[in-house]
């Protein structure tokens, strides 16, 4: 190939990369003006649990083969409903991957509980089952986990240890539209499932409206709890308590109000219809891809457990540099000569929550030493969680294209191999 | 007036009122559609402090003359991020009124304090500053004030209680916008204001966007805990932190999301360009109105205070029936006479709170005996408020309108006329 035998971008050569934009896929604009407009037009600008909302949850709910199924604003305010719904509250402690967004961790904590950080596994950056179970304590009240980047977390040995220790689980589906473990989606597998709908395709969430989010449940009394937080005067409120003193709470239920915009749920809706689609474009272009970093050898990709079937794919590909293979070299380094080549490749994403100062040191929430965060929080240091520390610096990213340019993969794998060949110039 | 001599409609007569429908202002649809479609072929779906949800937030700031302004995603929002602002926490009292929404009470549940109901003022409707302050413990955190129904509170009496016993006010304004008190307009005054931004005009908000809400503040340190706490990813906020120890939680803040939908944004923006006119409309349109109540003597409209002056309207026009002035007839049967003759007319509009099942007996919110609402909550009983629970069956409300078909209010007030002197005949 001529292009390995030419100076690296970085160093003056003519860059591997020529074709531009690698996306060809666009979003179907004029379809979300055609339903937005439609709605405007017949005044449907706050409802819930009727018409085009209602109608978009029972079929994204019925996609999933789950009982139950709410849109609300956001994905994190799914998640702090989920979180109710299971019982966090103050004094307990909840169970998180210490990489992921803060998103799923901040709810739990606003309801007075405090974040256990756990490590993640290093071939598939998401929750290690085995150092999970090591921290459960009798405060534990919540199992929280994240299937990051579309990659399932490994729900067999998660359930195992919920139901050993009779502790509930909440999936945060954010990342993972679409994904399955042993042949059931994600989401539907735990006791409450969350999803954001936050974005725009591509490159937003799989399934994304601007702002929104759908919550799952397949149990009645988790519903109840979810219907009475955050979703007063929903249409046949009082119809989905199950319990009594419930009902007595009547349409106001607990007095929050997390009902989705219909505008973004109408922007959601086309992002849905054409899900499938994508997710089995990027997964067929994910393997294309694969083979570049194989032959490069200075990345691994992200791998997947055995029942697990990845998509959704938000935040892109992911891999982790090897910087032994090349000699050492610094992810930076690799990172900034890739990137001159003109393959476009990110470093880790996330922050490792444990190390957030907000984590790390605590934080008085509410002044005069009140809330999880202050008292007697240790907090977190460097070193906690060696395991995640190590793989963290060398985690990359691939772009999850659904359409790309003729010729843009296999120019993006020659890029690779160009960097590679010449890493020795670059110690 | 031949219909004076006409059978009541409820016995058999012709309804008084012939003219429909009452309103003939439309909200500009094709507006709205035109802005929501460019923000959309922008993939402006997902942002915050930038673009035009930032000049939006600019815009409605400056007309209130307040120094900082954020949109979020509902109302309710909004005043959980004003009591979390001011230091609302688990163990804290906050003031509230009885006759309000439950959406401006719950957000400081969930924050872990207690609700304090204090009488309304039988003619204004709105909180009672004497009763309020007999209600300050050393517990009380905040003071939630809402100028209900578009009535300002008597702010200056609100304001004195609050030096005195340097407690922190917060301003529901959800129903008053463009409302003012002694020439300042209402969400300036206190330490944090709140307007809801929910529904469609004309009916919903005074500025509605479906699902939305505004805070401001003059306030920097208040401000700070406003963005920390809800505003996380906004562009530039960490330059609106003012202390280090926000500054070190960076982008990601304390981790919550309460973002607008910029398309809830677009709708309110339209929303806003008509709503001095039509504040101005309503108000000349009440005038016109208030001649009929007065004529009929069955009712007492609401009242202000002197330096008060209403707007938003938000739930129509309040007056207070006086049963006694028509022989006792109940409150229902007068409203139905009203309703046959073709006169639009509601009761109550909201229950008072502290009787609602939720306060009244409390609820155990997390389990196991948790949350404000359980424990020692001693809870509240029928009479525990005793002018709030006189007045309050007797609270009627007319249509707010905008522009009225010719002869509507003329209508309006020859129907309640004619119950006026007919009312023998349905004691």
């Amino acid at each position: 190939m001529p292009t390995l035998t030419e100076k690296l971008a970085l160093q003056g050569g003519a860059p591997a990369m020529t074709i531009t934009p690698a996306e060809r896929w666009q979003p179907p604009v004029e379809r979300e003006i055609e339903l937005v407009s439609r709605l405007i037009r017949e005044r449907y600008l706050s409802a819930a649990g009727r018409g085009f909302a209602r109608e978009f949850e029972d079929e994204f709910g019925a996609w999933l083969g789950v009982k139950h199924c709410a849109s609300q604003n956001t994905g994190t305010s799914t998640l702090q409903a989920a979180y109710f719904a299971v019982g966090v509250g103050p004094g307990d402690e909840v169970l998180h991957p210490c990489y992921t967004w803060i998103c799923s961790i901040a709810p739990a904590v606003h309801l007075g509980a405090r974040p256990v950080f756990c490590e993640i596994d290093a071939d598939t950056l998401v929750i290690d089952p085995a150092d999970m179970e090591r921290r459960i304590t009798p405060r534990t009240r919540c199992i929280s986990v994240v299937h990051l980047f579309g990659n399932p977390v490994d729900m067999d040995a998660i359930m195992d240890v919920a139901r050993r220790h009779r502790i509930p689980v909440v999936e945060d589906c954010s990342h993972a539209h679409g994904a399955t473990y042993d042949g059931r989606k994600v989401g539907t597998i735990g006791d409450v499932g969350c999803f954001s709908m936050q974005g725009t395709n591509p490159g937003g969430k799989a399934v994304s409206g601007g702002e929104g989010g759908m919550i799952v449940t397949n149990e009645d009394h988790l519903w109840e709890r979810i219907m009475a937080y955050g979703h007063l005067n929903r249409k046949g409120l009082v119809d989905e308590y199950v319990s009594p003193e419930y009902r007595a709470l009547g349409e106001t239920g607990l007095g929050l109000k997390f009902r989705a915009h219909p505008l973004a749920l109408a922007v959601a809706k086309v992002s849905f219809e054409t899900l499938e689609w994508r997710n089995q474009r990027i997964a067929e272009n994910r393997q294309r891809l694969a083979a570049a970093p194989e032959r490069v050898t200075a990345i691994t990709l992200v791998t997947s457990y055995a029942k697990a079937h990845m998509a959704g794919f938000y935040g892109g590909l992911k891999g982790i540099y090897q910087p032994e293979r090349l000699g050492g070299l610094p992810v930076e380094r690799f990172l900034a000569a890739v990137r001159a080549e003109g393959a476009p490749m990110n470093g880790r994403a996330y922050d490792l929550h444990h190390l957030l100062p907000l984590f790390a040191r605590g934080f008085d929430l509410y002044g005069g030493g009140r809330g999880p965060l202050t008292g007697d929080y240790r907090g977190y240091r460097p070193g906690d969680l060696p395991v995640s520390e190590a793989v963290h610096p060398n985690i990359v990213s691939f772009p999850a294209l659904i359409d790309p340019a003729p010729g843009y993969l296999e120019q993006y794998g020659a890029a690779l191999e160009k960097v590679a060949a010449h890493y020795r110039e670059l110690l």
